[in-house]
C-alpha cells in the first residue's frame, strides 16, 4: 500500500486527502458532501467519546438525547442564531414517498406535505431550549448540566473528509444557570476540558482564547475555543465553548423563580467538538509515511509480525506471541497479532506504519532462540532489539515517550511558526508563509473584514490573560491595547 | 412524587405512559412523534449499549458510521424494501431557508432545492451496500463484520414513548458474506446473543424464532425475532435477526471473485436492536409503585439516605457512609449517597422507589450505635436490618438475587400465559384475554392475514427447532404440521 501517496510538500491538501481515503480512515459517499467513517477511522472516534465523555461525568455533566428535527419557527425566535445556521440547513418537507404513475418510479407524496417544515439539527439550542422551558421552574431545578452526543448537518458547499462534511458527528454540551457568573465558569471549565484533551489525549498543543464579536457562534455573548496550528501553518479551530447569556432564555421563555423569590431568565452555554477532531489529528502528526498516531488514542498500540519460512516456525512463533501479547493486554495495552499467512513480513510493516501504529513488534526464529525482539517506533521510526523479558514495561515506557514526543514535536512547530509583526507589510508577508501572526488590532469589525477580504486571514483568537500592550493597529495605524492571533485556517 | 398514578389494572396503557414520563425517562418534544430521553432513560441506553457493544466485539464486529441520508433512488433498487419503507420516510427536499419578502418570517428557499430528494435512514441497508460494492472485489475481502450505532427515522402515524417513535436510537448490524451457510450462521449468532442480552441483562425471557413470510423484514429472506409478553399479554418484538440472501447484492451489484476464481454474488445479513428496548424493560419488570430495574442495567444500583435530626448527627452519618460508598465501589456497584436537605427521608424513599433502584440503604444515628444499616430492595419491597460489617458481600449477592428474581417472575408470567388452542372459538377466546396462543396454522399468508382482521393477533414467530405435530389449522381446518405462536402485540 502506500505507493503513489503524495508527499505533504508536493501537495499538503492532496496527501491529506489520500491519506485519509488509503489509510481506511473515511471516505465520500454517495450523497453528496457525506462522509462514510470506516471502522479504523470510527475506532479512534470511539477512543475519543470515551475520554471526553468521562470528563463531562466527572464533572458532574449527564447525557440525554434530543430530537433530531426542529420546527422551522424555532429558528427564528434568535436573530442571530438563524441569520447564522438559515442559509445552510436541511429541510424536511414531505413525510411519504409513493409509487409514480407510470407504476416504476418513486416519488415524493405531495399529499403528506408537512405543516410545517423541519430543521435537520445544525446544533441543538432551540429544540433544547424549548424542552428546558418545562424542566426549569425555580433555581433548586437548577443546574442542568447536560450533553449529548448527536449528529448534526450543515449544508457546506465545499466539504473536505472530517473537516468540513454536511453531516458529521460531534458532542453538544447544554448547560442552565442561576447567575452570570456561574454559566461563565462552567464555559471556562470547559474550554480547559477541552484543551486538557487536545494536549493531553491527541498530542496536539492548542492556544485558549476568546472569538473576536465576528467570529463567534451566531447567538453567542463570548465564544472562547481551543486552536492548533496544521504543519502547513494553517489554523484549526479544534473546540469552542459558549457563553450564551440569557439569549436563549429569553427567545424560550425559560425563567426560574430564584432564592430571592424573583422570576429570572436563566444563563446558559453550550460547547461542543466534532469528528473534525480526527482531521486536527491526522494533520497535527503525520507525515509521508503515512498516518501517526498519538498512543492515547490509536485502536492498536502495538502490532506484532511473525517473521518465518516453515509452519514449524509460525507455530512456535504463535506460542511464544500468545504470552506475550497476553502480558501486554494485561498491562491495559492494545495489541494486534497479525499471523496472516496471505501477506509477507514486509507487505505488513508498511501496513502498519501507514496506519501509524505507534509500536511495531517483530519476532523470527533467532529470536527464540536469543529470547529477544525487535521494536520499532513509528514516531521517529527507531528500531533496535530488546530482550522479550520485561517488554511489558519496555512498552509502557515507550509509548509514554512517543505520546510526549509527539506533543513537543507539535509544540515546536507552532512555536517556531508563531510570529509578531508590526507592520502590514511584514503582516501580509508572513500571512501568506503561514504561522499564528500576533498583531495589533484597533478592535473594529471592519477592521477585522477588511484584512480577511485583503489576506484571507481571521482573527483565531484573543489569548487568555492576553498581556495588554500599547500599540498601532496594522491596518489602520489607530491605537490597540493588545495584540489578537491572526492566521488563515481551516 | 407519584402521586395520581395509575396501577396496571385500571389502565395498563396509561400506566405505562405516566410511568416513563414521572420517572424521568423520556417525554414528547415538540416535534410530533419525536421524543426527548431524559439523562435517567439515557443512562439505561448507555448500559444496554456497553453490554451490547461488547458482546458484538467479542465476536469480531467493529463499528463504523454510515450516511443519515440516502438517495431516492436507492430504495428503489430492492423492490420489496421500498414497498416497506416508502410510506413513512422522511424527505429531504431543500438545502437552505432564507427570510421571507416581508423581511419578518423564515422560509424554504426554492432556489435551493435538491436534484434529487434524500431520504432520512429509515434503516441503512441500501446505503451500506452501495458501500460495500467498493470494498468488496475477492474472497479476501469478506467477510465485512460492522456494526453502527445510530439515529433512524420512521414516519409512524402513532407513537408511543420508547415503543414506537418517529424518530428512535438504534444498532444496526450489516454483515458480508462468501457462504450462504457463514450469512446463516451468522443471523443465528447475533439472534443467540440478542436473546443472551434479553434474558441475562434485562432478566426479560424470549421465544427464539423465524417470522412468517408476511411478517418479514422487507427485503429479507428469512427474519428471526426475539419476541417477549408483557404483563397485560401482549407481545413485544425486542429484536429482529435477518438473512438476507444475495438479496442487496444484487440490487446494488455487489460481486466477488471467490476462491474458485468464479464471479459471486455477495451474500448478506443485517440486524438491529433499539430504543424500544427499554420499553420492553419498562413493562415487564414494574409495579404500581413505579419502575422496577434489573440491576444490571440501573445507572444507579445502590441509594443510600440518612435519617438524622441535627447537623451533627448528618456530619456522623456522612463520614460513615463515605466508607460504606467507597467499599461498595470498589467492587463495582454504582451508588448514590443522596443527604440533600431540601428533601425529607420519606419522600426521598417514594422517589428512588418510584426509580426503580434496586437496592435502598437507610442509617441513621441508631444504626451508628449498632453498626448496622437498614436494606430495602425493590423488586420485593423486602426489608432488613443489618450488620455495616460484610455489606459489601451482602449486597453482590442480593443483586444477583434481584436480577434472578425479576427473570423468573417475568418466566413465570410468560409461563402463566401461553396457551395450547385446537378451535377457532378458543383461539379467539384466549386471544382476547391475552397472552401467547400456540395453535396449528396451514401456513398460508392468505389464512394469516383473515386471523389478523378477525382477531387482530399475528403470529409473533415459529419457535427455533419447533416440534413437528400432525394437527389442523385453526381457521382453515386445512392440514398443519406445527404450531406457531399467536398474540396481539405492540
Amino acid at each position: 500500500m502506500a505507493k503513489n501517496f503524495s508527499t505533504r510538500e508536493e501537495n499538503y491538501s492532496q496527501w491529506y486527502n489520500e491519506l485519509v481515503v488509503k489509510a481506511d480512515l473515511a471516505e465520500n459517499s454517495a450523497v453528496r458532501g457525506c462522509m462514510v467513517i470506516k471502522p479504523y477511522g470510527y475506532a479512534i472516534w470511539e477512543k475519543m467519546q470515551a475520554a471526553l465523555d468521562k470528563m463531562f461525568k466527572d464533572t458532574g455533566h449527564e447525557n440525554a438525547y434530543f430530537p433530531l428535527f426542529i420546527p422551522k419557527s424555532f429558528f427564528n425566535k434568535e436573530a442571530s442564531h438563524v441569520e447564522g445556521f438559515a442559509k445552510e440547513c436541511a429541510v424536511v418537507t414531505h413525510y411519504r414517498l409513493k409509487i409514480s404513475e407510470n407504476g416504476k418510479d418513486i416519488v415524493v407524496d405531495e399529499d403528506a406535505k408537512l405543516e410545517e417544515e423541519l430543521i435537520i439539527r445544525p446544533t441543538s439550542e432551540t429544540i433544547i431550549w424549548d424542552t428546558y422551558r418545562k424542566w426549569i421552574q425555580s433555581y433548586r431545578d437548577l443546574p442542568i448540566l447536560i450533553n449529548q452526543w448527536a449528529n448534526v448537518v450543515r449544508w457546506e458547499m465545499r466539504t473536505r473528509l472530517f473537516l468540513r462534511t454536511a453531516e458529521f458527528l460531534w458532542q453538544e454540551g447544554h448547560t442552565a444557570h442561576e447567575t452570570s457568573q456561574e454559566a461563565k465558569e462552567e464555559t471556562l471549565k470547559i474550554l480547559d476540558i477541552y484543551a486538557n484533551f487536545a494536549e493531553n489525549w491527541m498530542a496536539v498543543p492548542v492556544l485558549k482564547g476568546m472569538k473576536s464579536q465576528t467570529e463567534k457562534f451566531a447567538g453567542a455573548i463570548d465564544t472562547y475555543c481551543i486552536e492548533a496550528l496544521m504543519q502547513d501553518g494553517k489554523a484549526l479551530q479544534a473546540g469552542t465553548s459558549h457563553f450564551l447569556g440569557q439569549n436563549f432564555a429569553k427567545a424560550f421563555d425559560v425563567k426560574f423563580l430564584s432564592k430571592e423569590n424573583k422570576l429570572e431568565y436563566v444563563w446558559a452555554t453550550s460547547w461542543g467538538v466534532s469528528t473534525r477532531l480526527i482531521g486536527a489529528l491526522i494533520m497535527s502528526h503525520s507525515d509521508d509515511k503515512g498516518l501517526v498516531l498519538p498512543p492515547k488514542l490509536a485502536p492498536i498500540q502495538v502490532v506484532i509480525i511473525p517473521i518465518y519460512k516453515t509452519d514449524e516456525q509460525l507455530e512456535q512463533l504463535n506460542e511464544k506471541v500468545r504470552s506475550i501479547k497476553q502480558l501486554l493486554e494485561s498491562r491495559g495495552i492494545s495489541v494486534k497479532y497479525d499471523n496472516r499467512d496471505t501477506y509477507k513480513p514486509g507487505w505488513k510493516f508498511s501496513e502498519y506504519e501507514f496506519k501509524g501504529v505507534p509500536v511495531r513488534l517483530a519476532i523470527g526464529p533467532r529470536d527464540l532462540e536469543n529470547n529477544s525482539i525487535e521494536i520499532a517506533r513509528r514516531d521517529t521510526l527507531h528500531k533496535e532489539i530488546v530482550p522479550i523479558e520485561g517488554i511489558d514495561n519496555v512498552i509502557l515506557k515507550l509509548l509514554d515517550d512517543i505520546q510526549g514526543n509527539l506533543y513537543h514535536r507539535a509544540l515546536n512547530l507552532r512555536e517556531n511558526n508563531t510570529f509578531s509583526v508590526d507592520t502590514w507589510d511584514e503582516f501580509k508577508e508572513q500571512i501568506e508563509k503561514g504561522g499564528f501572526v500576533m498583531a495589533h488590532w484597533d478592535g473594529t469589525p471592519e477592521t477585522e473584514l477588511k484584512i480577511k477580504e485583503e489576506t484571507k486571514a481571521t482573527i483565531r483568537t484573543i489569548l487568555m490573560n492576553n498581556p495588554q500592550e500599547e500599540g498601532k493597529c496594522i491596518f489602520s495605524g489607530n491605537p490597540s491595547k493588545e495584540r489578537v492571533v491572526f492566521a488563515k485556517a481551516y
